[in-house]
């Protein structure tokens, strides 16, 4: 199960996803062209240095679809690459929808004969989270996780996640689900769950604010925002608490502070940010 | 700009938009493999069919990605074929995202240099209407359209689209946003704007019992469920009221209900359609 992989991964290598997005002046910083062929060489670069010294790392999808048919196959190429060096793979896709359609995606994505399939997904519940189960089904057929958007850092997200139906808040509502989701999947309580949330790591007290713990879900925690975008150890002890963060249940995502190092000078980004995110323990 | 080019497409055919949705039963029952090949010929079967005869067509992204690289690739050639058959196309991706990684969906669908360039695409507001704004700008830029996801008819998605903030629904709040959001694009409030709406044509009296009115939104409303999903005219008619529908600002969208006619079949089903739905006038 993803749970289980992600939990020992995490513990041999640290809490940190490196999250792979070829933006525009990164790929100019690397010396590489704005391109498929670009992006392809900066996610392979990316994976073979980050090879042993992370648990997983988090391909963003948009920067690959940009290029249309040749950037998901160079998507393709970074997803088997990973695997191959022992990287857990969440790609950040956001999808959701209904039905058959959710079907689709999941089989996309989830299902290990798909050209794109991964370790785990993120996924979005604005159609509800009940019209997610297709892919939930799917995973857990497969083994494979599962990060629901929950409760993100930008300000615009409050007006959605929020608001209040049946005296709970849209955010709260998702971790409930999401627990209960994880309890059906789980033979034992004290394994960490395959299915999570997506939790700003700068959200500061907004949990707290709307009556609930992240860390209540069961499952793991991914938490973008680590590094450049402002949080370390203090902001995420703050928002996830010691018990989540020492136990293993918060992967804590950063992006340009490690890919920003280049190419040579990531790994050694990646680990230094590793120890100072594992001083939680 | 995208509403006045739709306006003008509706006005000739009539309100239907044909959803292009490879479902594997329907590969199957048109002869055709589960394949990225077997996707390929059923859509580029379908845009010729339908040459000259609807103002739309509405390719759903899932039934693509599905088979990885080679099914976006399929994609592509749909998007280019319906081009060239002087057909609209909405590409139904629903993304939604953030900042910078907003802005790559939107390049990937939405720039004309992209090889999957849509005339519009529809996107999912969980982050918050504001952080789609990076699509809204490229899209105004180009002249293209968006559909923002608001209120759905499946059961599970009341418990996000019907939730209150500053005692509105999160759906209500939606609609506003993209009236103003169109008023700023705007030269004259007299023209369709180009941003626009996803109701389902078989929510009853949602809206109103949220106390809000679809057709405020300015621009186009996209309607999924007509046909075999069960709404006809007269469900449209008690869900967007008779002014919206005789204006040409519902984009009421088919998929099972023409393409289960077969190739042969398929532009007769629409045509059909197109008829029935007309009544309205």
């Amino acid at each position: 199960m993803f749970g289980t992989r992600l939990a020992a991964a995490m513990e041999q290598h640290g809490p940190l996803c490196v999250g792979i997005d070829p933006h525009e002046h990164l790929l100019a910083s690397w010396g590489l062209p704005a391109s498929a062929a670009g992006v392809r060489e900066f996610a392979l670069r990316t994976v073979g240095q980050l090879k042993g010294s992370v648990a997983a790392v988090k391909p963003q999808s948009a920067f690959f679809e940009q290029y249309g048919s040749a950037g998901v196959a160079a998507l393709e190429e970074t997803l088997a690459a990973a695997k191959d060096a022992g990287l857990l793979t969440v790609l950040d896709i956001k999808r959701g929808d209904i039905g058959s359609t959710m079907g689709a995606y999941a089989r996309a994505y989830l299902d290990p004969a798909s050209a794109l399939a991964a370790d785990s997904i993120t996924v979005s519940p604005y159609l509800g989270f009940g019209a997610l189960e297709p892919a939930f089904e799917l995973a857990a057929a497969h083994g494979k996780g599962i990060f629901v958007l929950a409760l993100t850092s930008n300000p615009e997200g409050a007006e959605v996640q929020h608001a209040v139906r049946d005296g709970e808040s849209v955010a709260a509502a998702i971790v409930s689900r999401v627990r209960q989701r994880n309890a059906r999947a789980l033979e034992s309580a004290d394994e960490l769950g395959s299915f999570g949330l997506v939790v700003g790591a700068t959200i500061g007290t907004a949990a707290a604010d709307l009556g609930f713990d992240p860390s209540d879900c069961g499952g793991p925690i991914l938490a973008p925002g680590v590094g450049a975008q402002g949080a370390g150890l203090a902001e995420l002890r703050a928002v996830f608490g010691d018990r989540a963060l020492s136990s293993g249940q918060v992967l804590a995502t950063a992006s340009r502070a490690v890919l920003g190092a280049g190419p040579d000078g990531l790994a050694d980004a990646a680990a230094a940010l590793n120890r100072d995110l594992r001083a939680a323990d």
